[in-house]
């Protein structure tokens, strides 16, 4: 009798979990997945978690949308060069800004860090927040993706966000932890993932209260990567995440931090292993390098999500091809 | 009948804040909160606030609890450099600290807010987060204030207490954006507030990832005062605040910035006006100096309390006297 009560839970859950991750094929990803909503939420079993301490993070570039060829807020900032040049005549002869202009990407490249954090100050401030947002809105409902020919918008991967929406019908509260501009991101990530602003996290740039507005400085105030992403979920949550996501060497140390905490817990890394419908790309890839992680990954049985095998479809506008 | 309607809405939610600000008196202070909640939460009428955008935001020390003689955690500092001076046999010769050891409080305070951060820096730093706040819980339980004999917990006003959980009940986000450390409040408000360590934003040391802990290093990060209460709002949480309270000239910046929004706003100081139940203060006092906000406060029609006529008592202990 309680093998029968066992398995029609088992069987309950399941079906539960089938609604919402209808895009993810049967495999070892789903199950872990499920397994651990099942097994955390489970007030009676010793693996439960209260609602209060369900926190979980995810990276945004390369697990919640693309990063190829390049990050998305990068396009972003390549186009205002060029939006702004006219008003910057000093730019056609300095760099970065000149090579931007040439349209020399290798060359933009080149100048490392620096050089994109010099492009990134300069097009994102001088202007209240609300203002910046605006802009960024704009771009992301007209701008294109150079492969795909859809906005950037279009690339968010359609299994992540029923995970997302499975997640958060169990009562889990679903941080974003992401490299990305945390002001860039606000704009549009509420209305596309249906995440609050508050729930967003990401590197940000100086910005200081003027007359009741917060202006944007050309400053860089914290970059969110690597060691930093548990600093910032320190500071913005306050609390140990249980279940962490991520793609790349970025993501190691958040999802260590996680692993680190008492009681059931779950790292999923996502592996772009699908040239045709997305990119593969892990070791060697300038964007998004899972190197280190993978090893750590596999080493520690983290879930590792073969986007190949695992995803029915990658993006949402699959959906439609499929019917 | 429109009339009657309109009477028997008004009526009934003036029943229900009565419920929940049961130790305010009938005065100016609690029709404005009344007003405020009813119309913003009318979806009918035009100053309606959709339920993402009810961000609220309150100072802490004094205006959620006590801060005189001086802030709570200055007491938890001190505490901290007569426990820890058996390792550091220097500061016996080393200022400030040999003034604290001293107990020559005039002495310390002389030294100014650089003193206080070296105090603090000292004394808060060295050991992971939860190591940190589990210190601060076993002070927060054992430690008393000076004047009431009492654990600093107790020192928590009442009918503020009573207004978070009437903004609570009506979808307001409520929010502590505060001087006082980011961890220390987080050891213990979400008990004795019951607000999550998320909402919780206060000043801040510098933090590092160290092997799957937070470790506080002993160099500040983040002072959460004046004009960067609005830049911590814009980082922590990406909306302005409809409504925001305060009792200093440094949570000025703050009200400013919630009532330069759009919409119907709420404004509302704790004047520290009973010296017998608490204290009296304002334009003069080294600690939550009230000068500069209060004539912008009258001049504006902000609400302000006066805490000897608008509550009926100030402390919870109170309660009992009163039954």
């Amino acid at each position: 009798m309680l093998r029968f009560f066992i398995t029609m839970i088992i069987l309950l859950s399941i079906t539960e979990a089938r609604e919402y991750l209808v895009s993810w094929n049967s495999s070892k990803s789903k199950s872990n997945i499920v397994e651990f909503v099942t097994k955390t939420t489970d007030a009676k079993g010793s693996y439960f978690i209260p609602k209060a301490d369900r926190v979980v993070v995810f990276d945004n570039d390369g697990t919640l949308w693309s990063e190829k060829p390049m990050y998305f807020q990068l396009y972003f900032i390549l186009d205002r060069v060029k939006k702004l040049a006219n008003n910057h005549p000093e730019w056609k002869s300095k760099e970065p800004f000149k090579s931007v202009l040439d349209g020399n990407m290798t060359k933009v490249l080149s100048f490392g860090e620096k050089g994109l954090i010099e492009l990134s100050s300069a097009t994102q401030s001088g202007m209240s927040v609300p203002e910046y947002q605006e802009i960024v809105r704009k771009w992301i409902k007209e701008a294109k993706h150079p492969r795909f020919n859809r906005p950037y918008s279009e690339l968010i991967y359609q299994p992540m966000m029923e995970l997302i929406t499975y997640l958060e019908a169990n009562d889990f509260k679903v941080y974003i932890v992401s490299g990305g501009g945390i002001d860039f991101m606000r704009a549009f990530i509420p209305a596309l993932y249906d995440i609050p602003t508050e729930q967003i996290i990401g590197s940000s740039g100086v910005i200081k209260y003027v007359d009741g507005k917060i202006i944007k400085e050309p400053k860089i105030n914290f970059i969110d990567d690597k060691d930093t992403k548990p600093v910032a979920i320190n500071y913005h949550i306050g609390k140990r995440p249980v279940a962490s996501f991520g793609n790349s060497d970025g993501d190691l140390a958040m999802m260590k931090y996680s692993e680190a905490g008492r009681g059931e817990r779950l790292q999923l890394y996502v592996h772009h292993t699908d040239k045709k419908r997305e990119w593969s790309y892990d070791r060697d890839s300038h964007v998004g390098k899972l190197d280190k992680g993978l090893d750590y990954a596999k080493d520690k049985g983290w879930t590792i999500v073969d986007m190949q095998k695992d995803w029915r479809v990658v993006y949402p506008f699959e959906l439609d091809k499929n019917r």
